[in-house]
């Protein structure tokens, strides 16, 4: 039983992007098309969320995660507490700079860090040390992708392609913060899940806006070329991808199209197999004990040529290869 | 900075008996003098507890603990989740038996168990199998301790000196669950802890009493001859042991006692003394996160010699004693 493809993925828990190749924007679409939720574009291609620019809301959720992410890395490290998951850090972030925080060119800000102390817990679970994320996230500009989800959310990349900065509703952030502590569980207990990894949940706060944001891992970064992309939900209604989505480079099949092009599944070695057979029951489970049930498995196929020359390469390019990793997994076949 | 004496102990959260070697009644006492709290000894010697005699107790308390650890441990292993902190499940024991349930001799009772997957994972945790808890506390018969705590509380303990069961109140069962979440943090966290280790919760429910027991780790098993033993809180204030506990056997003495036993406090190799420092540290952070402050730290001191003599002999004879064994920990000086 091996393969002569290799299968990647990871749960997709809150929708990601399914395509992030395409960061210019469809020009075709008509003016009233271009507001989704709270995301507007205007004629000269301006983007905005809540009527606040790209740049000023990356620019300052920038300076405001590169406070508080600094600030708690300071302190001592110590066991993490069930009070930590309800805890909320405010801080001012004045134009003019305060004996805190810098001096900025934005519109004066706050920023909310959402349970500091877990997040923190979090990223050294998922061997994220605080430089790294720092750099990663607030030394150079963020880009935004083009195709929001379907709930308006905006993604921001950071320019290395290791994180996804992605705006969630009131109510999203608040049910994300209440599932802190079985999460918490769940990565005790189920270190391989396939569940989102979260690095941070914010809100900025200006003009009386608030913009809350989660920082997640980036399944999908573009140094890695997969051979085929699906978004499966085990169900065959409607899971087909549309026509538009086919003509990408780089498109996101469905269920019907995944039944389509591997008739008999993929095969992996039966270890693989079971253990991640197991590690998908355990995740489901999470999901619905948090009666989450709008989730997919996002399954990436590696050319097995391909991922040889990519290893080789890439290992010694990107030293973040490692991280980056997509867990390997298998399929229903 | 190696000592000639062995120190032992472990933080008593909630109240254990300070004293378990005198299992006769002081007949001293007046009648008027035994009843504490719902705890009633009437003049034949006969004790209630909310009116109901230990025996019947104690009876039904073990069919009840039997039916809900089997039943749990036949259902397959699965992960933790959050909802199962809040789980109370409640079974029928009628006099005559039932499909799931054995005749019995005492009165009909229902009995409930809480959080039971909950227990069932740190009853492993604790390397407690299954069959070994129920041979424990539920092959023979479980003696009282004479000795009831302040609060009226009434302690079993098993015929193995394995288990204590001690009853508590209303507000005190409720607040144990709802500590579950945080109690598991602990112990993934900090797995040297030395907070009780509690093996379940559960509610006897006979002639519309509630009887609320939990069941505890005994941290002075008999066959163990501690040196000496002290109750420290870290006051000072009326911290002595009183006449009546020093004309005990095998007394347990308090603060001011200590200091005076050994002025220079305890010598403990260098590496023992700040990782056991470190423990009893994070053990406070979590006794003041669950805005606990009336407990104290158990400390019983094994002379040199008695310990070798005990470990040679005990090891042999008592194949629990691995088990038992009571952690070495410093104490200030």
């Amino acid at each position: 039983m091996v393969s002569d493809e290799q299968a990647t993925g990871a749960i997709n828990g809150p929708k990601t992007p399914q395509n992030q190749t395409f960061p210019t924007l469809d020009r075709r679409r008509t003016f009233q098309e271009r507001k989704i939720g709270h995301r507007r574009v205007d004629e000269t291609g301006q983007v905005t969320y809540k009527k606040i620019e790209t740049s000023q809301i990356c620019g300052s959720i920038q300076l405001g995660i590169g406070y508080a992410v600094g600030s708690i890395a300071s302190k001592p490290e110590r066991d993490l507490l069930m009070q930590d998951f309800a805890m909320v850090e405010t801080t001012s972030f004045p134009a003019s700079g305060s004996n805190i925080t810098p001096a900025h060119h934005f519109t004066d800000f706050k920023f909310k860090a959402y349970a500091p102390v877990a997040f923190r817990y979090f990223r050294d679970l998922f061997g994220i040390a605080p430089e790294d994320f720092l750099l990663s996230v607030c030394n150079e500009p963020m880009r935004e992708l083009s195709n929001p989800g379907a709930s308006g959310s905006v993604f921001y990349i950071t320019a290395d392609d290791e994180f996804i900065i992605k705006t969630v509703q009131h109510k999203e952030a608040e049910f994300l913060q209440t599932l802190l502590p079985g999460y918490y569980m769940n990565l005790n207990q189920n270190p391989r899940t396939l569940l989102p990894k979260f690095f941070g949940l914010y809100c900025y706060i200006c003009r009386g806006k608030n913009v809350r944001v989660c920082v997640m891992n980036n399944l999908l970064p573009s140094f890695i070329k997969l051979h085929q992309k699906y978004d499966l939900k085990g169900s065959t209604f409607k899971r087909k991808a549309n026509k538009s989505e086919k003509r990408k480079g780089s498109p996101t099949f469905k269920d019907l199209d995944f039944l389509d092009h591997h008739p008999e599944g993929l095969y992996l070695e039966a270890e693989t197999y079971s253990a991640l057979m197991k590690t998908i029951n355990r995740d489901c489970r999470v999901l619905e004990s948090f009666k989450i049930m709008d989730y997919s498995l996002l399954v990436g196929i590696l050319g097995y040529q391909v991922s040889i020359r990519m290893t080789k390469r890439e290992k010694f390019k990107n030293p973040k290869w490692k991280r980056n990793k997509l867990i390997t997994k298998p399929l229903t076949s």
